[in-house]
C-alpha cells in the first residue's frame, strides 16, 4: 500500500539477515551460534550498580538532562588517555566523537562520505552492518579477498589500481564474521599499497582487546602516520552492549562533520548511560575485567574447535580464532549453505549462513559460529548436530 | 584538507545554528532563553533511582545485552495503552518502535521517506532539527504560513494543488518554535484538505501532554482516519530527555521499514534506559507527575508574558503560549534580528534568532524564548535586558 511512498535507499536495503535469522532460532530448544552476543559475565554488573548510585547522587540532574552532541567529556578524556597509553597516539577529546554504538559510528560515516555510486572498498566476507547502512548511502562495493593473513595484497593493487576506491573498510582484529586477524607483515604491506592513495581508511575494531591465545597487540594499519585514518571502538564487548556506546577517533576537521550528522541522526548519546560507563571505568581495572573475559572466551573457543575437529568431516575447514567471538566454516564447493541451514535448524542448531556478509551472494558455502554465548557443554553438542547435518548434505 | 572526500548531503547541510549559539550563551553570566531544556523538576529523580535499582535486581544481564530493533515489548504496550485511553487508537504494539530520541525518528523517516528532491511541506516557521535531517536527505521544501489557529488553509490548498508534495510535517500542539496550536476547527479544515491527497502526514507531539492553560486536548489531524498518518511521541518533555528515547506510531508496513532503518542507523535504543523508564511509567502516576510540570511551566510562561507585556515597546508583538516551552517574538519588518542578538549578548541575555527555522532565510525579524529553564526573578531580569536591547536596534 505504501510501496509509491518509499525511498529508494529504503527499497534497495535489505532488512538485517541475522536480525531475522534471530527470530528463529530464538526458541529455547535451539542451540543458537548464530548470533553476535557477548556473554553476560562481560558486563560488570555489580560494580554498574554502584556506579549507577554514585552517578545519580553526584550529578543530580545532569544525567538526564541533554547534552553535547560530541558526547560526555571525561569518557572522551578516557579514550584518549587509553589510546595515548597504548598506541601512542597525539590525540586530544575534540578527535573523540561519541556514538550510539558502532552501528551509529557506520551510519555517521557514510552519511559524511558516501555519495550514490561511491566506491567502497571491504573485505571478502565483510561486516553484515557495515553493507546494510553503506547500501543505504547507495555505496558501489569492491569486495577484496581475505586470506588467512590478512588482505590479499595483489588483489588490493589491483582494486586500488582500477577501481580507485574513495573509502575502504577494515576490520584488522578477530574479523567479523571470520575472527581473522591481519599479521604485522600484512598490514604493512596494505599500508605501503595504500599511503599515496585519495583514500580514506576505517579500522573497526570491536574485538581488538579481546586478545585470548597468545601474542601482542599488533598496531593499526598505518598508525600515527595518516592524517586519512579513522578508528571504530566500542564498549559493547567490553563492558556492556545494551547502552549503544561507541566512538569514532579522526581528524579533527572530519569530527566536526561527524558531529553535525550527528545532530541530525539523535541529538546526542543517552548522556546517563554516559556518565555510567565513565564513573565505571574510572573507578574500576577494565584490564583485569577484560582478562576474564578473555579467559572465558579462550576456553569457549577452545570447546568449539576441539568439537570441530573431533565431529566435522574432514572436508570441511574452520578458522582458529586468537581472540574476538567468530569461527568461520567452509564447506566443501559442491553443497550450498542453505540446505546445510535447514538440516541444521531440523536438528535444532543454528547458525548465520554466510550470505549476508557477501555484496552479491550467488552460491554461498560459508557460514559463521559464535562461540561466547554458550557454555562449554551446549557447544560441544551443538557441533555434533551440526556435523549431523553436514553429513546429511 | 578533507573537503573532497565529503559526500554533497553533508555539505548541504548546516550545522545546527542552535547548538552552536548554545556553545556561545553557556556562560554563566549569561540570562539564556536560547535553549529548549526542560526544567529539572520534570525528572522524577527519587523514583528513577527507585526503578534503577529495581531493574537491577529483576532484570540482571538482560538490561545490559543487545536487544530488539523495535524496542522492549513492555515501553511499546504502554504506549498503545495510553493512547487506546486517551485518543481511542485501534493499535498494537507492531505499530510502535521505539527511537533514540525524536530527532532519531525524524532521521528514520527521512530515510524511509526521502528520495533527492522530493517535496515537503513543513510549516513556517519549522523545527529546525526536521529541516536540518530532512536536508540531509536532500528533500525540496515548501513552507506553508502557520497563522495563531493553526496552518493558513488557502496558502495550504495552493500548495497542494501546485506541488503536490509527497509528505507533510505538522507539529500541531505548541509548535516549536512559536507556541501556537492549530484549533479544532483549523485541523478539520486541514484534513479535509490534505485527506484525498497522495501524502503521508506526520504530526510531531512532544509538548502535547504540556498543556498548562484551561481547554481540552485536541485530536489530532485525521486521527483514527488515515493509514496515511505517522505520529511522534517522546519521554523527553515529561521524564527524561538524556535517556534519548522517543517513539513513532504508524501503520505496520511504515513501521516495518522504519525497522529495516534503524538496524542499519544504532541497531537499537539503549535497552537499559528502557527498561528504566518502563518500570518508572508501570509504578508511579504519570499524569500526576505532569501536572507538576505543567503547574511550574505555566507559571515561568505567565512570568515572561507578564515581562513582555510590561517592558516590550509596543510595536514588539509575541504568541502566548498555552502549553509548551516557547513564544515566538516578531520585531518590526525594518529590524534585522541578528542586530538584536548582538545588542542582547552586550547585555548578556540570549535567544534564538528565526533563521534556522526557515528554509531560505533572508530578512529575518522573529526570535524564539524558551522559558521552562530559568526561575521567575531571572525572567524577568533577562526580558528586562532585552527591552532594553530592542529599544538600541
Amino acid at each position: 500500500m505504501f510501496e509509491k511512498f518509499f525511498s529508494q535507499r529504503i527499497k534497495n536495503t535489505p532488512s538485517s539477515f541475522i536480525r531475522e535469522i534471530l527470530k528463529v532460532t530464538q526458541k529455547p530448544e535451539i542451540i543458537s551460534f548464530a548470533g553476535g552476543l557477548p556473554n553476560p559475565i562481560s558486563f560488570p554488573q555489580e560494580e554498574l550498580k554502584v556506579s549507577m548510585n554514585r552517578i545519580a547522587t553526584k550529578y543530580g540532574d545532569k544525567i538526564y538532562q541533554y547534552s553535547t552532541t560530541m558526547g560526555l567529556d571525561s569518557l572522551r578524556e578516557y579514550i584518549v588517555e587509553r589510546y595515548k597509553k597504548i598506541w601512542n597516539m597525539n590525540i586530544d577529546i575534540d578527535n573523540v566523537i561519541i556514538t550510539t554504538g558502532s552501528q551509529q559510528a557506520l551510519d555517521l560515516i557514510g552519511k559524511v562520505f558516501v555519495n550514490e555510486g561511491d566506491k567502497v572498498m571491504v573485505e571478502k566476507p565483510s561486516y553484515l552492518g557495515l553493507l546494510q547502512t553503506f547500501c543505504m548511502y547507495r555505496a558501489d562495493f569492491i569486495q577484496t579477498k581475505l586470506n588467512d593473513d590478512g588482505l590479499d595484497i595483489e588483489e588490493l593493487k589491483k582494486v586500488l589500481k582500477e577501481q580507485k576506491p574513495k573509502v575502504a573498510y577494515l576490520i584488522p582484529n578477530f574479523q567479523n564474521p571470520t575472527g581473522l586477524t591481519y599479521t604485522k607483515e600484512n598490514r604493512k604491506l596494505v599500508f605501503e599499497a595504500i599511503k599515496d592513495e585519495d583514500m580514506i581508511l576505517i579500522q573497526d575494531d570491536p574485538y581488538g582487546e579481546l586478545r585470548f591465545e597468545e601474542g601482542e597487540r599488533i598496531p593499526y594499519i598505518g598508525l600515527n602516520e595518516s592524517e586519512k585514518n579513522i578508528y571504530l571502538g566500542s564498549f559493547s564487548k567490553i563492558v556492556t552492549p545494551g547502552m549503544r556506546l561507541g566512538y569514532i577517533i579522526a581528524n579533527k576537521e572530519i569530527i566536526k562533520m561527524l558531529e553535525t550528522a550527528k545532530q541530525a541522526s539523535d541529538l546526542h548519546s543517552n548522556i546517563f548511560g554516559q556518565y555510567l560507563i565513565s564513573d565505571y571505568l574510572y573507578n574500576n581495572d577494565l584490564d583485569k575485567h577484560i582478562e576474564k573475559i578473555k579467559k572465558l572466551y579462550k576456553t569457549q573457543a577452545g570447546a568449539m574447535i576441539s568439537a570441530m575437529e573431533e565431529y566435522f568431516p574432514k572436508n570441511i575447514k574452520f578458522t582458529h580464532p586468537k581472540g574476538g567471538m567468530f569461527s568461520w566454516v567452509t564447506i566443501p564447493e559442491d553443497k550450498a549453505v542453505l540446505d546445510l541451514f535447514d538440516k541444521a535448524i531440523a536438528k535444532k542448531v543454528a547458525f548465520v549462513p554466510g550470505h549476508p556478509f557477501y555484496v552479491n551472494p550467488k552460491k554461498v558455502n560459508t557460514l559463521r559460529l559464535n562461540y561466547t554465548n554458550a557454555d562449554c557443554d551446549t557447544i560441544k553438542e551443538g557441533i555434533k548436530r551440526l556435523a549431523q547435518a553436514l553429513d546429511e548434505i
